[in-house]
């Protein structure tokens, strides 16, 4: 319940497998190890014919011993953890909201941008001779004959799918037939007589959110975008999981990789359908993903990217047919990814570096790109360095008390009032600020995402309820009865019972702050340490990439220390700028060598490594504050240095704007 | 009946499709187009739930028009074409004997010849640097740099299926792994540590049988030989009636590729598992066939190839996957396929030039590989001359009133006795000559293959029973009560009905004859055509390639003329040349690019292009004799040369000897 799902299991199945196996998608951060309490489920009294009413505890296994421990330290209430609880027999289970997945919400589109339009894949007509007793050669080798006479290309070949097609192509077209080439070497696609249309997908494989534009490869134009949820998430929210599922399961990789295929498959699909063509018609794909992301789709197993070294198979980029990845577009479609860089700098990042190009601006940039990892690219015209820096996933809503991925229902934006101390929230879904008292929203909170985290810590810190060492105040400076002490820990009450899927409020926990500071500081930290290598004080511009990066507030942002102080007009959220070099590298082929040229010059910086990173965490680890910028909450902060005339902005600058 | 096997089929279904369907292989030459008569059936009485007794004329369609003609010519006695019944209702159907399709008897091994052992595929060893911190380059590059340094192998590609296993086999090898490279430039295969052992497969796509040389590329040795039936028989005998049936049915086309590469498959599984190993160690394969039967393996559409100008989609060699085909072999595996060199002359003959070398050798070689068409190759040092002659199918039993394949229960020798004019037959199957009369052997003759048909031609000239323009002789100088004439036809019963296994007598009729006349006198034009091109009045050799070469008696083929006068010493048969030069492709890559030199160096000549190739057509209607050769049969002749001294063998010299 409440999908009314039924089905039988093996005994001994866990209920989180159970569910999966009847398609339930439920929430789960750690993949199963019973750890992030994600998959919480509900064991109901339940009538069958062959045992009559069974109760709660009938037909499943008792707490295990990792379970009890959780139940400890978070009350299970009676639930279950999902991924704990065997299967003995006949049992009725309901999944609470705040367990089931859900779909994304995608707030990715693709922006436009000048872009010289010189695609890998071209179109060329030519006119054949005919077939005639006494010229023994075949047609390819006629077609081949006139492609040189005619457009001065040699030496091409043609894949054995397309050379299947030839003879009838040719006849259809009276010996007149439009060519499809890759790279000027290779015959894709034959077309009877003169045809117009060559087209090709830019693909942005998140670990969360997958992300395909369709493109007329003539014009450049985007014919529609597609995006869907990655379906590994319910093998694993974050990357280290889905390496352990990965590890734990025979069929892991198998599965996972049949999975993002099978996404993509559906995107291309939906896209091409909705552009009024088929599949057939596309004949090139640029793919860019995490490293980990990179691997799964190409059917390499992630496990080495899980531990020290970090060895990738290949950081080189590949040129590949569709077929081969399992994908049903042009038969003999080429589908090219992008290099990598390091064991967690992969594709997605090199596609930013494609479309924001660090080394050909003036000033320093900064570009950030916040996932489990974050990925920091710093560099000018002199050298462009790159950093991974272990944030953990606390920044997508994991490791925190009631956080959750942004999906509808999440609470994305945080304020609390100065003078009271009283909260007011937006969710994911509704567009009204929601105040404690207020009329109830149609929807329910069911939990805190990213960036609702990050603006609550900003704003209790602004609020003086924490202290710049992330404590909870314990003097009586600050008092109300949302702010809950006792000797062991402390939190705040965000969101009241009643406003709440689960009917239990919202806190934000001393743990929780604690989590952001360790993820802030490790951002910082990673920062900072390009920064010196680079020999720069300060930053002239910053990137923020990602869809994160579009949903963080840069001044709550710069009031925690994620990022360094930089003038808010030069702090700009580009979107899915990884998406945006795959749509570059598919549209230009030259931006595909470039990419291999700046993969490949880029300085790579082993953050774990560099025992300086070690100081510069500890170092960051309090909240500073950018008061000076902000002269009107000066009086209510615990320091107050000098400030300015600045106003804060409320909402970051996108390129969109 | 007899198999048993019950089904049902759709109201309208011919007989032939219906066997098809309860998978009951039925013979059928023309493959369905109601003339060769190969499909011949019993419709029986049979008792069903439904309908009662039905009678034989129940539930079917009436005799067709074609049908009618054929029983006028050819007398059905109550039988029907199963190719022109269809199915209206219940029925029971009896499969005579004669029209059951059998497994083939194969006569092919794979000869022991001395090659220069350089295959495509080789295997290195190298030792890798190990993974670590500091050094962000994926194991790819690793691998690259240790075989560039250690091998001075460079610019090499790796497979991606094979990349796929690059990370487990180099840490189960302690970063020491075998290397499986393809032409110095793409890696196949990855063995942890120390790894001896590559292997290939040689193969011949025959239109009847598919012959598959397992081999070790290391020292060149054959493993093991596999032959099956090809599968596309049960769609027609003949390359033609195989053009028609993918024509006419939709997925005609996918059915015979499906059946030839399951096939493949299937020898390949049974070939790797009597060496005691698996198909993934199989890394290379050659592939010759007819031009027919490459382009279905290649799965292209070979429509072209049945009508004039006879358009190939391709006449190069083709470097493809193996997984492209369809094969299962190594994830990475490589197939070659030889050159073809106009609309009939494919790969195989191909091959057959790679093993003969007919223009590296001294004086003139005359190399005759008789299928459905027979292709002829002629030439020495200066020059290689090649055509194909349309012989037709009579070689192979077709178009004869009891022809049939080479199978058990088929007449494969015939011997006439000069004075009594009695036959004495050999069957296949069976050891011992067999004369009216003598015990009955435990199998029944079944019909005439190619050999017997040319022998007992030959015979009967030679008993004077037709004269040398094929003509029964209507006059008393023989008389004999085999000897069948009426005004309209005449014929020779070779077998008594006590022996066969229809219960009817195998005649050698009037057109049987005729049939043999008009195909030797399209070889022998063919022949003389390129003879003539190259000025040369004799042959120092003759070589028989393929199966029919090895089956045929030489003596009894120059009787009829269907080769011209050559010393009996230096008529050689090599049996599966074809094979034997897919093998050398195999084994050293050098051959592969003299094969292309050979294919694209030799003259082809179109027969129907040459005015000549008519009247030497007709001049070699008439049935010359060797009497000169075979003193003792002199007085017997209607005409008498001089003799001399040599004797004639009864059994050809074959290189096995």
């Amino acid at each position: 319940m409440p999908s009314g799902r039924k089905g039988q299991v093996r005994v001994g199945t866990n209920l989180l497998q159970a569910a999966r196996e009847l398609g339930v998608e439920l929430e789960s951060i750690c993949g199963g190890k019973q750890t992030c309490g994600k998959c919480q489920v509900i064991i109901e009294e339940g009538y069958f014919p062959k045992h009559g009413l069974t109760s709660r505890s009938d037909h499943v296994t008792d707490l295990s011993a990792l379970e009890r421990e959780y139940d400890q330290q978070h009350p299970l209430d009676g639930r279950r953890l999902a991924c704990a609880a065997q299967v003995l027999g006949d049992l009725l289970v309901t999944v609470p909201e705040e367990s089931q997945a859900h779909k994304q919400v995608i707030a990715k589109a693709a922006t436009e941008r000048p872009i010289d339009v010189d695609p890998a894949i071209k179109q060329v007509y030519v006119e054949v001779k005919p077939a005639e007793l006494g010229d023994p050669r075949g047609d390819w080798e006629r077609l081949a004959q006139a492609l040189e006479d005619q457009w001065q290309l040699r030496d091409l070949v043609i894949d054995p799918k397309t050379l299947i097609t030839l003879q009838s192509k040719l006849r259809e077209g009276e010996f007149a037939v439009t060519v499809t080439i890759w790279q000027d070497r290779e015959i894709l696609r034959l077309q009877p007589g003169y045809q117009d249309g060559v087209f090709g997908l830019a693909v942005d494989v998140g670990s969360t959110t997958v992300v395909a534009h369709l493109c007329d490869l003539r014009t450049g134009e985007v014919l529609g975008t597609q995006s869907a949820m990655n379906p590994q998430v319910r093998f694993g929210e974050d990357l280290m999981s889905r390496i352990s599922y990965i590890n734990s399961e025979p069929q892991g990789l198998f599965r996972m990789n049949r999975s993002i295929i099978k996404t993509l498959n559906d995107l291309a699909e939906k896209a091409a359908s909705e552009a009024g063509f088929t599949l057939d018609e596309i004949t090139d794909v640029v793919i860019v993903g995490n490293t980990v992301m990179h691997h799964i789709l190409l059917g390499i197993d992630p496990v080495q990217l899980g531990m020290a070294p970090f060895a990738l198979a290949t950081y080189s980029a590949q040129d590949l047919k569709a077929r081969d990845l399992g994908l049903n577009l042009n038969a003999a479609c080429r589908v090219h990814t992008l290099p990598l860089i390091a064991g967690h700098v992969g594709a997605d990042n090199v596609g930013v570096m494609l479309a924001e190009a660090p080394g050909e601006q003036d000033g320093i940039s900064l570009i950030v790109d916040v996932g489990t990892n974050a990925e920091i690219i710093l560099g000018d015209r002199t050298q462009v360095l790159v950093a991974s820096s272990p944030t953990g996933p606390a920044f997508e809503g994991a490791q925190i008390t009631h956080g959750q991925r942004a999906a509808p229902g999440a609470v994305d934006r945080v304020r609390i009032d100065l003078d009271t101390l009283e909260p007011r929230i937006k969710l994911i879904g509704h567009a009204d600020w929601i105040s404690p008292g207020s009329p109830p929203p149609p929807i329910k909170a069911t939990g805190i995402c990213g960036s609702g985290i990050i603006e609550a810590v900003a704003e209790l810190f602004l609020a003086g309820i924490i202290n710049s060492r992330g404590h909870f105040n314990q003097g009586s400076a600050v008092s109300s009865p949302r702010i809950l002490l006792d000797g062991r820990t402390a939190a705040y009450q965000l969101v009241d019972a009643d406003l709440t899927a689960s009917g239990s409020p919202i806190l934000i926990t001393q743990e929780d702050v604690r989590a952001i500071q360790l993820a802030k500081a490790a951002l910082y930290a990673g920062t900072k340490l390009l920064m010196d290598q680079r020999g720069v004080k300060t930053v002239d511009r910053i990137i923020l990439a990602g869809a994160f990066g579009t949903f963080i507030d840069p001044f709550h942002a710069m009031v925690l220390g994620l990022i360094p102080d930089c003038d808010l007009e030069h702090v700009v959220a580009v979107g899915n700028a990884a998406g945006d070099g795959a749509r570059l590298a598919l549209l230009n082929r030259g931006m595909r060598e470039k990419a291999v040229r700046m993969a490949r010059s880029a300085t790579y910086v082993e953050t774990p490594l560099e025992t300086k990173f070690q100081d510069e965490f500890v170092a960051a680890l309090n909240i500073p504050h950018a008061t000076h910028k902000f002269p009107h909450l000066a009086g209510r902060l615990p320091e107050s240095p000098e400030g300015n005339k600045r106003q804060p902005r409320s909402r970051l600058r996108s390129r969109q704007e």
